[in-house]
């Protein structure tokens, strides 16, 4: 029924941007479903083969994208990771108080625990990395940590954080938001930015300096950027 | 000088009760060796051999006392439970305010995830245990929760703690504590009482209602020795 002129003769393949993007789509589609049957099933009991079945395309396909069942493991983990790193260096540019700058953080980490990729952060067992991978995540940890520590250090030389003893302070509030990533499921009574909003203002409760009371002289101190 | 008549003829067996005694240590030694190479290397990659091996004896002989690795994995998370849900009954026991049952149930949570058999409450991954053995763990969980939930409650109602989320905020203050089990080593700078005493103040100072005296601000939190 079409009767226009055949257009010339259509190669098979797609152009390269396009072809670099569906390879890009796909690859994230293949992440997307291998992390959501890991959190389900647990890393070791879900099988490439179901994550394959669940993208209609065979296990070998997948070896296209991803080398190896842990290389997808990793990647679902630099995701999340990646996410927070986003958001640690975007609260830092916003130059607030310590306080200020640790809520902000508290806020923005819960949003991402309450995510897929970001509970892949503390659902997963570290010990199933290959070393250089473990390594990875140990050095990403570890800026996490040093984020909201230095937020309260900030704080507590700005004024607006009460004295306290940083390190156990930042775990404290890191296990509450860690938590988050086992206990929150999505389509529950709260939403991710409720729990954030919730979090942000309880987390600090207990080390916010009162505004009402007369406010130790004001440094101007920046938060002292890292590495 | 021993006059008396040689005894009779001595069996190469231990008593009864002995033997049952000497049973259980070595069962306790083996789910010791076991939860700690499983934390050391991560449960799927640590190997009865290797349990064996530490402990002088074969891989057999393991079965002596348990069915499987996942029997072991199973008994290291029964013992840390068992631990929990004995101070929470003692805690109940006292009868005490909400808030102070609250802060009974955090020093008391905090101590054993301090330990090698309480981390194994929230270092391992429940998706690794058989089915009835999964449903055992979650139904434990809930009784954690619950008796956090119920001194939260009971706080409210005795009008010593602040009204509140309770779901949320026995979820922020688990999270606190779950995450000892992850970052706790032992023989750091702070013992286990330490932990849980700061944390025992820490996590409750943002719920918990000033007594009637003065509404200043009161130090709640006391910075522990610092580094």
């Amino acid at each position: 029924m079409d009767t226009r002129t055949p257009p010339p003769e259509r190669s098979p393949w797609l152009p390269f941007e396009s072809r670099r993007r569906a390879r890009d789509e796909k690859r994230e589609a293949v992440l997307r479903t291998a992390v959501q049957l890991f959190l389900e099933q647990g890393y070791h009991r879900a099988t490439l083969n179901e994550v394959a079945d669940r993208l209609n395309i065979t296990k070998p396909a997948l070896y296209n994208y991803f080398r190896s069942k842990e290389d997808i493991l990793f990647e679902c983990w630099t995701i999340g990771q990646e996410r927070v790193e986003d958001r640690i260096a975007e609260i830092a540019a916003a130059d607030e108080s310590g306080l200020v700058t640790l809520q902000m953080l508290v806020r923005a980490y819960a949003a991402i625990m309450a995510s897929t990729f970001g509970a892949s952060l503390v659902r997963f067992n570290v010990a199933d990395l290959s070393e250089p991978n473990q390594k990875a995540t140990l050095a990403g940890k570890r800026r996490i940590d040093r984020a909201f520590r230095n937020a309260i250090k900030q704080g507590i030389a700005d004024g607006s954080v009460k004295p306290c003893d940083v390190k156990l302070t930042a775990f404290a509030i890191l296990g509450a938001l860690n938590w988050i990533g086992h206990w929150y499921k999505p389509g529950g009574e709260l939403s991710p930015e409720q729990i954030a909003n919730d979090f942000a203002s309880r987390l600090t409760a207990d080390i916010a300096k009162r505004p009402a009371k007369k406010p130790a002289e004001k440094k101007a101190t920046k938060p002292v950027r890292k590495k």
